[in-house]
């Protein structure tokens, strides 16, 4: 059987890593880049890791979705605040038994993907990734890459392990990755909200890498409480996420090394944040539920507003006199 | 009948104003200040306001609490976070018919004063001020300066219109102030909160001015929350709070000139913020009753997390790479 072939959409922080990393593995891969193809194409992709670093060159980089040869797999990696660009970028790169993989973070992020894939099945996979873009094809990985792989169905229902799954899953394991395969898509992004939620959302508010909002009492509660809202909010959803990976991700965000988060560099960068998928589809299905979700809520307002105003675009209105109100 | 005599504990954005019109207004009026009383005592008084500025000189003003005369009224200025001061500061203040007022910010203040005040009587008085300090005997008014004023009781219960309260109140009032007798200090003090806790804790959270937390509708609806979880709070505590106060505050804060709160200068000088007396307090107050108050708890979390860290004092234990965090 020769090896299943890969077309990447974006070539950031992830679709630099994973599709460099399924180059390094021996599948013919393209990349789809919205500029600098022409850079990329003569100095070629450069990944730095703390499991090695490899260079990639020749690569095969288009910024025309035309132009990219059919593949068997499609991954989406861009930023999910980037999706209106799917109808232009996805379908040109579809042929009739291609399978779509998205690596974006938050939830509800498969029915966009699976509305511009016509018939190609969809399916998720969430990164536990640290890694940035330092420039234009290249990449700096700094701690893990696990991926959990699922398949989107329709009515959110688990579609169990599929061959498909087990496909990708198998491919990106021999690019020496570690791989969990998920029964239930719908409820892996919903734990994985547990994490994404509280870190990415405070370390933007609070100005903070991980270890101090895990390391001072106050902070650490307002992530346990946000946490186990998520929970019960998954529950209230028929999303059965396990309560005990509350205390879980807690010991895991303890031995880690100090992250600035990706919605932190976001921030710092003026760049739009993921606050819909990430905070406002949680929000709205914590409210369909009726269920409360109220330290969320704050931390999504909050969230939107710094969204607003910390855009490079946005006009500062700030009067330059400061004065006291008791 | 002679005028009262003041003692000002504090020549900050509060003591500087309220003293210095007292002053203009014929009372002899003493400061104690921390330090700066010989320049002071050079120079004089500068207040900059837009009622119309005017300048002391002389003034009297000292550095040594055993040095002031024995006055009518002493008037406690500094900051709440400064009261572990009062036991050295206060009593060599006070005579026999000495009244005590203080024109802090939160709950729980009266009692800490009246635990170093003796037999004298305590007052409150709040004040709807925007002034800030520029520099030493110096300061800018900005707009309103309205004070209620109530009296303290052990118990807790209102002690209605005292004599003492009338002398005072009438006091300020000549000094051209817009005052307001309170029969219920306790109540008149949750209600200020309302609009303390929202808008000082966001500005400070949100870098922001009142004017943006109050045009935006997500911090808007944030604002809100906070309001009615305190209005709830407070009948917890059976405070009985007009439940049109949330209303009216939201509309007078969008009629006011976009204002830095004094918690936020204080974040921006890396001073100590009074999150204990305003977000502490009334927090405690409904955790005793069992009242909830999420967003309240969230956005002390936040503040508690921010003063730790905003410290000058504080060691930044910040890594100096970014990483992205998936």
């Amino acid at each position: 059987m020769s090896m299943r072939t890969y077309a990447i959409v974006g070539m950031g922080a992830v679709g630099g890593f994973y599709g460099g990393r399924l180059r390094r593995a021996g599948h013919d891969v393209h990349f789809l880049v919205r500029r600098d193809a022409e850079s990329i194409r003569r100095h070629g992709l450069s990944v730095e890791s703390k499991d090695g670093g490899f260079h990639i060159h020749p690569v095969s980089v288009w910024d025309d979705p035309n132009r990219l040869p059919a593949c068997d797999v499609v991954v989406v990696a861009l930023k999910a605040i980037h999706n209106h660009l799917l109808p232009t970028l996805l379908p040109p790169l579809l042929k009739e038994d291609t399978t779509v993989l998205t690596l974006q973070n938050g939830l509800g992020i498969e029915p966009q993907v699976a509305a511009t894939a016509g018939s190609s099945p969809v399916l998720g996979g969430l990164c536990f990734l640290c890694s940035h873009k330092l420039g234009r094809g290249h990449v700096r990985h700094m701690d893990y890459g696990n991926v959990t792989v699922g398949e989107h169905t329709a009515d959110g229902r688990p579609a169990g392990l599929t061959e498909r799954v087990r496909a990708v899953g198998s491919d990106l394991e021999r690019a020496g990755l570690p791989v969990t395969l998920a029964e239930d898509l719908a409820t892996a992004r919903w734990t994985k909200l547990l994490w994404n939620v509280p870190f990415n959302g405070l370390s933007v508010v609070l100005d903070a890498l991980t270890d101090r909002l895990i390391g001072d009492p106050h902070t650490r509660a307002l992530v346990e409480t946000l946490m186990h809202e998520l929970v019960g909010a998954a529950h209230a959803n028929e999303r059965p996420v396990d309560r005990g990976a509350v205390e879980e991700m807690i010991q895991r965000t303890e031995r880690m090394t100090p992250y600035r988060t990706s919605m932190k560099l976001d921030a710092d960068q003026a760049r739009p944040m993921e606050v819909e998928p990430i905070f406002g589809e949680p929000l709205r299905a914590a409210d369909h539920q009726e269920h409360p979700v109220p330290a969320l809520r704050a931390l999504y307002q909050q969230l939107k507003f710094l969204d607003r105003w910390n855009r490079s675009d946005a006009v500062d209105q700030e009067t330059p006199t400061g004065s006291e109100t008791r």
